[in-house]
């Protein structure tokens, strides 16, 4: 079959090592399936900021360009945080978001079975929780135009949160589309009470729901989904929102399920390309110590042979192989209840290499 | 002693039932304690468009201008959601914030003992829990200029976030104060990593935190801040924030405490002045059945004692009095576990006047 060309960017912190088990899955998988990928890496955000002067140097988004999917560790840490704008890791991020088209950041929020007592929720409220947050990645607040002027109460600062109805309609058909293979339901938030943007989303929303007749259909107030988030998270199947919103709900819904250390991330455009990203970070803390937990990247690439590829049988094993090795009682340091019995990073890949 | 006046908001769904016992609670004071009020009631929300064709009626700004102090029931119900901006109640409580200079808006998270199963968090990690939100109020992306305008892409919206260092001081200065008669811990949430607006808040905090040494501030991210929540509710003292996140944390904050129908709310202008209100909505579906629970705003009458009128007695007496009847095993339907032996809103606010 042919050559799927990967780019592979480590970024900072822990971002390398879990992006080095991820591809010795490749490899894995190259013997197992007979698919051939090329994987090229490149320097991207802080050690990019470090070596080139810049988070998203030119030769790495060439790269990016000129591949068939991304592969991203994790960028940041203290070392670059009071850098200006411009020399900072997550400038680099959404520079490749805007660069790239990378409209829509899917968000699953699963719980793993074996680390359902790890959320703070309680069990039963948790119980059957399998949501996906669908973000718009490259409108509103984030890349509206921003400014400062002098008045008399001092420096003033201004955001601007701007939204047409093109940008709102592809990332919400492609709400729609996700939540068609699902279970059909499918909360829209906005703060439609108050926000112009949010009136235009709730319009195009509607609009677009005609084609969707089968799709059941939710408006929900942000500062409300935040609260039924929290209340009856197994009763949300999709939700899609603006940036701004996005972010902060796909951590909230990610935190909930207590397995945030295993949630994988796409990171899509028009057609199959996409960056694929654990939602963990940097997690500069436990970088360097072999310790940190590869199993999000792992299963950032099995997302990436169902989205971007269509591997379906090749991502089924490595999902399967995941799942083999949590049963069997293995465990990284931060999932493990017994911290002495718990394994490396390269440990930890090996055992699902070979489970696959 | 001089009487206050108050002006009394019921608003609509269950807000003038619950008003009513509020009432009640102020009249029971006079007798106790000599305090004397005036109350005079007005049209607001829903039921001010029903009669008065807007939301906020000039008469009804007027009462509270000539007032101490408001108390205010709920807005809002399904009858007006589809109306235009104008005619909306949300538009009322937008105008009435405006109008009454109310820039900060106090939402305390506390669980209530007798409610901690109520949350859906584990009782071991909200074990402890108490915090304060303050919101600014009266800036930001809420009151930013909005508009529309035809472009290729269809209609495109725009709001703006702006915030000035005044705006940012006042109310920065005004956590950090609620922080010092606290555990003097205050965390300020911004996404400075993309906003301008938040950049400057971030400079402003800085900047203010010279002049209290002994407060111990951190900087969170407001996705982070949405996920620590979850995580480690009880390591949050006083949160301060701008109007869009705080309107989306404080709910995620009352939300996990389980106890959002019993918690009350302030918002508080320069001097005393201040509106107060219970952090639970209109309730349309269970309005008129006189089932709804009014302690959360006869908490917020003690709460304008305290932060209004500085009547510490009284204030205390009905906290005590709602502890007493709560600890004697008295629930309406909403937090009763056996709802067969729930009381009534009119049952519930005598009980609390009794033990007063
Ligand atoms: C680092 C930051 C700019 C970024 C965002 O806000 O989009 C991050 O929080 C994320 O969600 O990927
Ligand atoms: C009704 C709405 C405009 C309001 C807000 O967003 O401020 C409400 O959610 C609140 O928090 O008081």
């Amino acid at each position: 079959s042919e050559v799927k060309k990967i780019a592979v960017l480590g970024g900072d912190g822990i971002g390398p090592e879990v992006v080095g088990e991820a591809l010795k899955v490749l490899k894995k998988t190259e013997e197992l399936f007979g698919y051939k990928f090329e994987t090229e890496q490149a320097l991207f955000g802080g050690i990019a900021i470090d070596e080139k002067g810049t988070p998203l140097p030119q030769e790495t988004l060439d790269l990016c360009l000129a591949s068939d999917a991304v592969l991203l560790g994790a960028v940041g840490g203290p070392k670059w945080d009071s850098n200006p704008a411009a020399l900072r890791p997550e400038t680099g991020l959404l520079g490749i978001r805007k660069a790239l088209g990378l409209f829509s950041n899917i968000r699953p929020a699963t719980v793993f079975d074996c680390l359902k007592d790890a959320s703070t929720l309680k069990p039963e409220v948790l119980e059957g929780t399998d949501l996906i947050v669908v973000r718009e990645l490259t409108g509103g607040i984030y890349f509206g135009e921003k400014s400062r002027r002098d008045t008399e109460n001092g420096q003033e600062a201004i955001d601007t949160c701007v939204y047409n109805e093109k940008e709102v309609e592809r990332i919400v058909r492609q709400a729609f589309d996700i939540a068609m293979t699902r279970s059909k339901r499918l909360a829209s938030v906005d703060k439609a009470n108050v926000l112009e943007t949010s009136r235009l989303w709730r319009e195009v929303v509607i609009r677009v729901a005609a084609d969707y007749p089968e799709v059941e259909l939710e408006h929900v107030l942000v500062d409300n989904c935040a609260m039924q988030l929290l209340r009856r998270p197994a009763s949300f199947d999709v939700i899609v929102t603006e940036n701004m919103f996005g972010d902060i709900l796909s951590d909230e819904a990610a935190m909930l399920t207590g397995s945030i250390g295993m949630l994988s991330s796409a990171s899509l455009g028009e057609g199959s390309f996409g960056l694929y990203e654990p939602v963990h970070g940097s997690a500069p803390d436990i970088a360097g110590q072999g310790i940190s937990n590869p199993i999000a990247t792992i299963l950032s690439v099995a997302l990436m042979f169902r989205l971007t590829f269509g591997y379906h049988d090749a991502a089924q094993a490595i999902e399967d192989a995941v799942k083999e090795v949590l049963d069997a009682g293995h465990r990284t340091g931060d999932i493990a209840v017994d911290k002495s019995k718990a394994i490396g990073t390269t440990a930890m890949g090996d055992l699902i290499i070979a489970a696959m």
